[in-house]
């Protein structure tokens, strides 16, 4: 028996698209003699369609795309991701449903149990859960078709203060009773650099746990903040990696089955985290603009690290020829942070323009005297000059039709250290789901076979250059020690109190804690920010903004 | 038995106020010889508290602070909602709670079995469901405790695609085999002015059916975006309102049972919809200002409708000391624009000052230049005015800490008539839910007993005056079939096809709801908004930015 895996990138609502993408591979495997092709979770709408599952006209199509493909069905069983309504009386309109497709029509329907709602997962918002389990006859064989979180039912919480596990059914302990012979699972499981490992070992896993194969196939590419890696697999009945996709790219492979069960084939699988981080973000950017048919970018580069790296990334992503960039020296500028933009610019084959802001900076001053009188200056002036900034690269955005690039990191993003509808402006944030430290080994990794970004951008002690002589370190612990306080309190929620760490004292841990906490309204208006980590600003994380904590 | 319902303004998160409002009304309590109190959903947490529930010290906080409240409970019994943690080991970390406390003890719990899921609320990223069924006993009486969702059993979906209802177990129906005699209801249920009478509807069916009256405690005050109007209710056993108390502000008042039971009294309650809405969008920004520590706030008066509206909302709600204007005007704003402003600001005697943004467009402009080159003028100009209006507020906010008001109405918010960075910034914004049709029916309601906002504004074309000559209907439908079709599509989320109404061509239909889903990418950078309506803008609006609709 021969099985086709599919990781496929799929667009949101783009029922055209999708079922193209879809009609294609099953045509293709068709040639190839295969038995089953297994797409991914939700593949026929892309993962997540969010609010669209209530609309009914959005569910009337995805029946309509679903019978489409199921008459392309013949010879070969197709397994197709999309919601299905739930025709019992009470409960949720929908089921996330695996459509099992065969002989030109549907032949059976497997509907998810275990509903992720948590971080950026809302399925219970739209979806019933299943309790009824079954197996699928392909031949002489039985499969046990899971969906995505179906087996991540042994999951605790990242803090946990009771022993709770989330879910109290197990999918796959149910489906075992059955005899399967084979586990299918199909998924929309994002990127994440702190669980590259730990997802890897739910597959390997669970196939050795039941001693069988395990065909997983994954959703690829981003749908606005979400980046999907793929990285689908083939796991031995001994837990034995035989195959795992490439990651942030479209990877179709047929396995034979009696091959699978007795290969002895063990893939080591060790990626490297800055490269999975640098791919995702050329990933989530290139599909950001192709997706929203955007055809070029546009960003404000500083002579900082932050906006150099942002270029970088969206020149490999986009091509040089997609992207400008526009230099706005004010008063307090460097030199050097002109010349090294520059350099950067030359070294990219990037368009530039040097706008100078002093005077429609003084202008505005002069406008505002009356009201401002003599009062000494403060962030207002220095808030004037990111916001003048932001008109000038909304313009050029206007008038030109290149996207503004928002250049904002995670540390920065956490703490406040940024001005609304200043340097916070911009239709996608690239760099707010990464730390600081992590920019320098993005920098490092970018500039691994040839100096692209001046070495001068990377060793000179960041600044915002709002005021004469301004250097982070003014306001704010050195970044180590920053991001490891803000690593500790974002990604795993620990209480301030059980923050530790050289060089912490309980004063800063709070100061820093704070600050986090009282600029949560200035990320409620932060654009959509391109998701790596296991906890981002954005959906995923929902701190109210009035309330005292 | 004398039965005490204290409808309380509670602050998220902030334990030593909502615990000290709660032990304030107990011991008052006691002194009235009252044998029962009830407080609303979650009340010492205040709601919605969302993800601060993942921090472990915010659920020891919940602990230390019910024991304290617990103490004060001599000779009275107390229902208090906070959260309990799940001691299962599976199953979501949380229960929604109501404590009942007793003779210094907690005597019991009971647990929340419907978790609404969908629009604004998400009750089961946090809660695990009860399915166990309990009534408390009081004296000789037994009482079936629920909490909020727990009466919604029936309702089914605004856009039904199927014959579902969303819950498949009735909670009062598993209690009333316990034959209990009183239902108790706690709270925590938004204000939306399309459901006032059916929300009222839902307890009095309740009392009916079962044939015992009910107490319903809902909380009141506002935080952040969602308001909550209160209208704790008291419902004989034959379904008639006994009390309904007051909206929009704090109330505690006491019932004998015995009276209850045989009252015939029927309150016939039929509020004005324009002023309800009027006094939730007060109670919004009142809340917003004091729970945030706001002192005073500023907002830009174009002399058109919707900042005059806000301005009133504005000085009513803060003060007119505690609330300045800012007039803005260009080369393309009308002398009559400016007199109409100042007229405004002298009627509610509100400080304003008058920036002309000429000078500093043109340096802007001439910065621009260069790049620009002889490129005809379009959007881009336009934005830079909106743009640079927002940097004056902005700086005026930064200097003297007055928050900025955003006055953007919900038709204009939803078709993407305004500027990002410009017109669109703001802390709160006032009136993102409110239509254009029924802001004029607030300015009429304001007018009511003399004339604040001068007719002219009022009767004038409504336009955003940046260009020459320029009116909201060249590029809009009148504001009547506009607020319709929106109205169709938003709240009662209708396919497109099943939008009608009087001079709705489907072209036109088409041409607005494509408007609507093409500018969510505005929409995901917009300040919270006061929430008045059943489907605001917002948390409980998640639509996908990548995606084909």
């Amino acid at each position: 028996m021969k099985i086709t895996l599919a990781q496929i990138n799929y667009h949101v609502g783009n029922f055209e698209r999708n079922s193209k993408l879809i009609i294609d591979a099953i045509r293709k495997a068709i040639k190839d003699k295969s038995d089953l092709i297994v797409f991914s979770e939700l593949s026929l709408t892309g993962y997540p369609p969010h609010d669209l599952l209530e609309h009914r006209d959005f569910i009337v199509k995805c029946k309509e795309y679903i019978n489409r493909i199921t008459t392309e069905c013949k010879g070969i069983m197709a397994i197709v991701g999309a919601p299905a309504i739930n025709r019992n009386h009470s409960g949720k309109k929908l089921y996330n449903a695996a459509y099992i497709l065969n002989d030109g029509e549907i032949s059976d329907i497997v509907y998810k149990s275990l509903l992720p709602t948590y971080d950026i997962f809302d399925e219970y918002r739209y979806f019933e859960p299943s309790n009824v389990f079954k197996t699928i006859k392909l031949k002489e064989k039985k499969l046990a078709v899971t969906i995505c979180e179906d087996l991540w039912d042994e999951q605790g919480f990242e803090n946990e203060f009771s022993s709770t596990r989330m879910y109290s059914v197990s999918p796959l302990n149910e489906l075992s009773k059955l005899r399967p012979d084979i586990i299918i699972n199909i998924s929309a499981s994002p990127f994440s650099h702190t669980k590259i490992k730990s997802k890897v070992k739910i597959f390997t896993d669970k196939a050795s746990m039941y001693k069988i194969p395990l065909f997983m196939v994954n959703q690829v590419g981003a749908n606005t903040d979400l980046i999907f890696e793929g990285n689908s697999m083939v796991v031995g009945p001994g837990g034995n990696i035989i195959d795992i996709f490439p990651s942030f790219t479209e990877h179709t492979d047929s396995f034979e089955l009696s091959e699978v069960m007795k290969s002895s084939t063990a893939v080591k699988y060790e990626p490297n985290r800055i490269e999975m981080i640098y791919s995702a973000l050329i990933l989530g950017l290139k599909d950001y603009f192709e997706k929203m048919n955007f055809r070029s970018a546009v960003l404000g580069l500083s002579g900082g690290i932050d906006s150099a790296v942002c270029l970088c990334l969206a020149a490999r992503a986009l091509g040089p020829s997609k992207v400008r960039a526009l230099l706005l020296p004010s008063m307090y500028s460097s030199k050097h942070s002109v010349d090294d933009a520059v350099s950067l610019c030359n070294n990219l084959e990037v368009q530039y323009d040097i706008i100078n802001i002093e005077k429609a900076y003084s202008a505005i001053e002069e406008s505002l005297s009356d009201i401002m009188k003599d009062l000494p200056a403060d962030v207002t002036e220095e808030n004037i000059q990111a916001r003048l900034r932001s008109i000038m690269l909304m313009a050029v955005s206007n008038k030109f039709e290149n996207i503004l690039l928002n250049t904002s990191n995670k540390s920065e993003t956490a703490v406040g250290y940024s001005t609304l509808y200043g340097d916070m402006a911009g239709s996608i944030s690239v760099l707010g789901d990464v730390y600081k430290t992590d920019i320098y080994q993005l920098a490092d990794y970018i500039n691994n076979d040839n100096t692209v970004i001046p070495a001068n951008i990377i060793n000179k002690p960041p600044s915002a250059e709002l005021r004469p002589g301004q250097k982070d370190s003014d306001s704010l612990p050195d970044y180590e020690i920053l991001d490891s306080i803000l690593y500790q309190y974002i990604e795993l929620q620990k209480p301030v109190s059980d923050i530790t760490g050289r060089s912490l004292s309980p004063e800063l841990v709070k100061s820093i804690t704070d600050l986090v906490n009282r600029n949560e309204y200035k990320r409620f208006q932060a654009p959509p920010i391109l998701r790596i980590s296991s906890k981002a600003f954005g959906i995923g994380r929902r701190m109210p903004l009035v309330g005292i904590y």
